[in-house]
């Protein structure tokens, strides 16, 4: 992947994008993708692994719910990623990971994931360099793995927010009733070092970049979820897959 | 790891080594493993990996049973891999392995492993070659991940026994009532390719051989339990683990 300098990237919406055409065509793409996924869940020969990447209040949680909230949940699973167990830390930091990788058919979603190793734990410097840069190898092994032996299509996000909007939105969790469930005090601590982890996100892209990131201007939610239903709807397209015939015997 | 050619090693125990000798000995290292075990639990710094692999009748429960059947089952685990379920061939090769990887503390076993994607599929002709050193590729990646991100200490065993004392093990379950439930008809068939298996393995050491193989002559029960007990040990031996202090403010 090219180098990528996250303070040069926009975080809204391209003026020349206008909601509500983004929202006209976001109602078809979503009908297009209930499809999608249906016929991969038939053809059951490939997988999905969407990963979520983003800072607090990014909008992660709303891009599963708007995105993958109406499709078949058969399907279709969710697994967010918070501070390890116990349990977690006896093992390498990929098993919990492996553990949720798609089976053939099935689209997974990680809300956070393997790659909280190499920013959150970097950021507070919990681990040392050269340990960060094993960990990147590790990660780029582990999506081959899915890539090569399992047909794993992995697409990578990471929602790119501005400090301010994101300070906007942490600023709500205060008032509405609704979000106050989200607050934690922590957060307004993290985001005072987006610096530090634009950076760690910018080596990541570098590092692990060999399946792409999709960078995506969140501030503007509407064209968040439509640029990451959009990028999903291409990606199981491009699959070109097929409903499975009877068996020989049955025609 | 050296070139290995499996018709020129030996399959029983080398004359100078004399059974009561042996077994005399293999007291003193069963004792020491019941502490080494212990220790390593205590410690929860490393884990100690150990695959047997082998040809049908080659030993391999019975180097469980005798080697690791008197130790402390908490901390010791045994996992046997036999052909995968439906669940398990929906994902890459090394998820159900992976799922079973030791955390801290403790002895993992495996009766058959991750290697019977490369041999049996292999000797049967079940994946393309281009398949099977690509599986070779992960498996060295995986192997690393355990090594390097959890301090998994991995020894592979490979049980080598003479056609000859495979058939009459084979031959015994046909006749003996303890061991019939082990009579499989199809174990037959697969011995008549040990050559071929040979091959494969031959290769496996060659190529996945960055953590090495211990080629164990398994002809004689005794010498391959030996054998294995003091591999064991020396590797726990090696890792100069200490008991945990109590901690500071109870000192």
């Amino acid at each position: 992947m090219p180098t990528v300098k996250l303070s040069e990237i926009a975080t809204g919406a391209p003026k020349k994008v206008s909601k509500e055409a983004a929202e006209t065509a976001m109602k078809k793409i979503l009908d297009e993708l209930d499809e999608l996924q249906n016929l991969l869940y038939a053809e059951h020969k490939h997988s999905l692994l969407v990963v979520l990447q983003g800072m607090d209040a990014a909008g992660k949680d709303g891009a599963i719910r708007d995105v993958f909230g109406q499709l078949n949940p058969m399907g279709v699973k969710v697994q967010p990623f918070k501070a390890p167990t116990e349990r977690e830390t006896d093992h390498d930091f990929l098993w919990r990971i492996h553990l949720h990788a798609p089976p053939k058919g099935v689209i997974q979603v990680f809300n956070r994931s393997h790659y909280e190793d190499v920013l959150v734990q970097r950021v507070h410097k919990w681990v040392d360099e050269k340990t960060i840069r094993k960990r990147m190898d590790a990660i780029n092994d582990f999506e081959k793995l899915l890539t090569v032996h399992n047909n794993t299509h992995i697409l990578k996000f990471y929602l790119h927010v501005s400090q301010k909007e994101q300070a906007q939105r942490l600023e709500e969790r205060t008032k509405d009733p609704r979000k106050m469930w989200k607050y934690n005090e922590k957060d307004l601590a993290e985001a005072k070092l987006y610096k530090t982890y634009w950076k760690a996100y910018e080596d990541v892209f570098k590092h692990c970049g060999k399946v792409p990131w999709h960078i995506i201007p969140a501030d503007d939610n509407w064209f968040k979820e439509f640029l990451i239903a959009k990028t999903v709807r291409d990606t199981l397209k491009s699959l070109k897959m097929k409903y499975p015939r009877l068996p020989e015997a049955k025609k």
